[in-house]
């Protein structure tokens, strides 16, 4: 087992990592900017080193942190997610400096790094990718051929630009010729050529991932699936496990795939494949692996019962998994909320400052995992996200009854932050029915009332004012 | 369901019972003293009370507690632990005037309160209780005859008195006949009669309590055993569960009789049968039975996932437990640590007052159940127990490691705790081992060494440093 990890990343994910490595008697050893310097990891961490200069760059300055780790004698490297964590090359510069990186063979990371090769090879591996053609239509006639060939409703994109520019999606067989001839002007217009591609659409599919663990003996297991779909502008908001609506049969098969394509490829640590899910069709489609860390493995971990970090670092350090898949046990249902310091009246705009007032929820089935603490200033230079409130229960209507009520103790003064926007999703019918794609929030969003939200939660401003009160009279 | 439950304790129970309550929908209606208007517990209701006058008398004074739930329109009390919790007078006083006591019927809390009646009735229902001889012994013949008959060693007790006058623990045969005279002759010195009582003697057994939950339909199930052998004249101070030395039939003996038993008498809601148990020799002693919910019972809720505080409101509102036995499942370990604010420097001197740093841990597998925060003032009435940390995992192992991981994040400054105990607790070989027994604390408190605790814990003082500067300069 390694003696000390030096962790190269900063905030929650660096305490989460700190947490594991203190569990199995492993020195940890810090990095921080200036900017972070009164961060709880930096504080509990047994070593904390100072990377001045850039606050950003602090994170992402690789040969310098390998250094570091060398001349402080850490003989591994955990990346956390963001950053470093999916840069084959700080992997591979790792290796070649005596350095165990904890996570992927490198060549993974390079291999779903690229994710037209990552699909085509998943493809190769069994695993059905959104359909469509990857050379340019010809014609209408040609677009129909491949249309019927994929079935309605397709969407054609142009080949060479973005931003929505010359993308229709068309319904029927009738609608194609007319459609085609828009949006291979539009294209034209805007980036001199009009050619288009054809896909698949799906209309408001699910973005369901598969958490996997593999180790250096060709194990591989799955902790099961996770329901992503809660988005905003692809950024999730909330995540859930196991997806409430998933039938049976079609898990069975996303599990299964994910599993055996993992195993084909030999992949070490953790990873998570995703996929665009049609849960009436029966249909899944992958879109892209994640060879690193989750944010959201936390509520992997409350179901499974099993420690995703523990087994990234006892794998890096060459054991095996201590379990086979028919060991891991999957028990009741579990929501994460990120929580971010951004003002849900001003379209979510990132909004650090100092924190003036924080109580955490606590009680059964409430886990905490926050980088703040009060009167920390949250930076101006980094990810948003402060903390992440991950709750379980039995039952699926028992876990959103638990996570409405946590999420209402939540008290963060000081600063704006998204809890409003929990609190309004958690009491949506549409959420509670399980049956949410990933335009859920696209549509919700305007009928979301954030003013009155504040109004609504008359508790906290009275521990606010009672804080307040204790402050006055020096209590 | 009920409407309206008022919530007839304080503390971090009440808070405990109001998280129940929010996630059932249920309105809460807290009770408080003037010394604890500024308990978290008071802010977290959704209606709370002042009872003026004697602190104590203010948890205690039922007529008024009852009136004041008839008056604000609660159909239902809870009453937590201590104070009203184990008053069959105040059970019957609440179904007199029309609100549902929340807990078992008057009649078992009476039987049960009993601890004489209530052994002869466990021994009538098949549970075996500590062996010995209910009327005074003649003389050492006599003596010897009993002492034969349940084995050696025996105790020998005062039937008049107590604080160890006149009592002998005898070993052998050999040793009876002068134990008996000199125990015979002290306690008619210290009570006018010598009379002398048989039982058998226990070395070092272990404390091992059940959990039973039942409903009004005859249902009965366990939640499994708890270990509470680690206590400090006679008050708990950090519970496991499972026991992790009990061998597996001996555990599905106690679990087995305890539900058989509590279906004979027809028990509804939470109740704990409490054992003294000799692991060695495979034999276990009914000593009695508590019929509330257990301060300890988070670590259960941790293990088999059932919320105990959620079925006993069910249960009270007429409902029937919504799984059998086999439905339950039991996954990993957890240990409960009791945070109270005492000082271990000072032979646990209860420590009243105010909190002037609070961080609590976080992370996989913890949960916290605390009625403090920063800047709150324990009152000096009460029990000094403050929080409740319980931490779960897979494994024995691991739920040390994570233990020892926990109880060292977390701070607590302003007044001394007995957290510094815990942490040489969970360090200590003879816990690990599992095999603790009742007198484990009485034979290690002396070997601990609570300054050099204080000391080995930099990280702790150098977050308060950093909060202290960071308040210096306004941040």
């Amino acid at each position: 087992m390694f003696r000390k990890i030096l962790i190269a990343n900063r905030g929650e994910v660096a305490l989460r990592i700190i947490r594991a490595c203190k569990e199995l008697g492993i020195r940890t050893v810090a990095i921080y900017s200036e900017a972070d310097a009164r961060s709880l990891y930096v504080k509990k961490a047994d070593e904390s080193y100072l990377i001045p200069g850039d606050p950003v760059w602090a994170y992402l300055d690789y040969v310098r942190i390998v250094d570091l780790a060398k001349s402080v004698g850490a003989d591994a490297v955990h990346p956390g997610y963001g950053f470093l964590a999916e840069n084959a090359e700080f992997a591979r510069f790792c290796q070649k400096r005596g350095i165990t990186f904890i996570g992927p063979k490198p060549e993974h990371i390079e291999m779903f790094g690229d994710k037209v090769k990552a699909k085509k090879m998943m493809k190769k591996l069994g695993i059905p990718t959104v359909p469509g053609v990857e050379e340019p239509l010809k014609d209408p006639t040609d677009a129909l051929h491949y249309a019927k060939e994929i079935g309605f409703p397709i969407i054609l994109k142009s080949a060479y630009g973005g931003g929505g520019r010359g993308m229709r999606v068309v319904k029927s067989e009738k609608e194609l010729p007319q459609l085609f001839e828009s949006g291979y002007r539009e294209a034209e217009t805007f980036f001199g050529k009009g050619d288009l591609f054809i896909e698949k659409y799906l209309e408001n599919p699910k973005h369901i991932e598969v958490q996997i663990l593999g180790d250096k003996y060709g194990n591989v297991v799955h902790l099961g699936e996770r329901d992503c779909s809660i988005q905003r502008k692809h950024q999730k908001v909330l995540e859930v496990t196991p997806c409430p609506v998933l039938p049976k049969e079609m898990r069975n098969k996303m599990l299964g795939l994910s599993v055996r394509a993992m195993m084909q490829v030999g992949y070490e640590s953790a990873g998570t494949l995703e996929f665009l899910v049609d849960i009436k069709k029966g249909e899944f489609y992958f879109i892209e692996m994640n060879t690193r860390l989750q944010v959201e493995h936390t509520i992997t971990e409350m179901v499974s019962g099993v420690d995703i970090v523990e087994q990234m670092i006892r794998v890096a350090a060459g054991e095996a998994l201590p379990f086979t898949q028919s060991d891991i046990t999957f028990r009741g249902y579990a929501i994460e909320f990120r929580i971010n310091a951004e003002d849900p009246k001003r379209n979510f705009a990132p909004a650090p400052g100092k924190i003036t007032a924080y109580y955490s929820p606590g009680g059964p089935g409430v886990r905490m995992d926050a980088g703040v603490y009060k009167d920390f200033v949250i930076p101006p230079y980094y990810d948003s996200m402060i903390a992440k409130l991950s709750v379980w229960a039995l039952t699926w209507d028992r876990v959103i009854a638990r996570a409405k009520r946590a999420i209402d103790e939540f008290i963060i003064r000081g600063v704006p932050t998204n809890i409003p926007l929990h609190r309004e999703i958690v009491r949506d019918e549409d959420f509670i029915s399980g049956h949410f794609g990933i335009r859920f929030l696209e549509e919700k969003l305007p009928t979301y009332d954030f003013e009155i939200e504040d109004q609504k939660n008359p508790e906290d401003i009275t521990l606010a004012i009672s804080a307040a009160i204790a402050s006055y009279y020096g209590l």
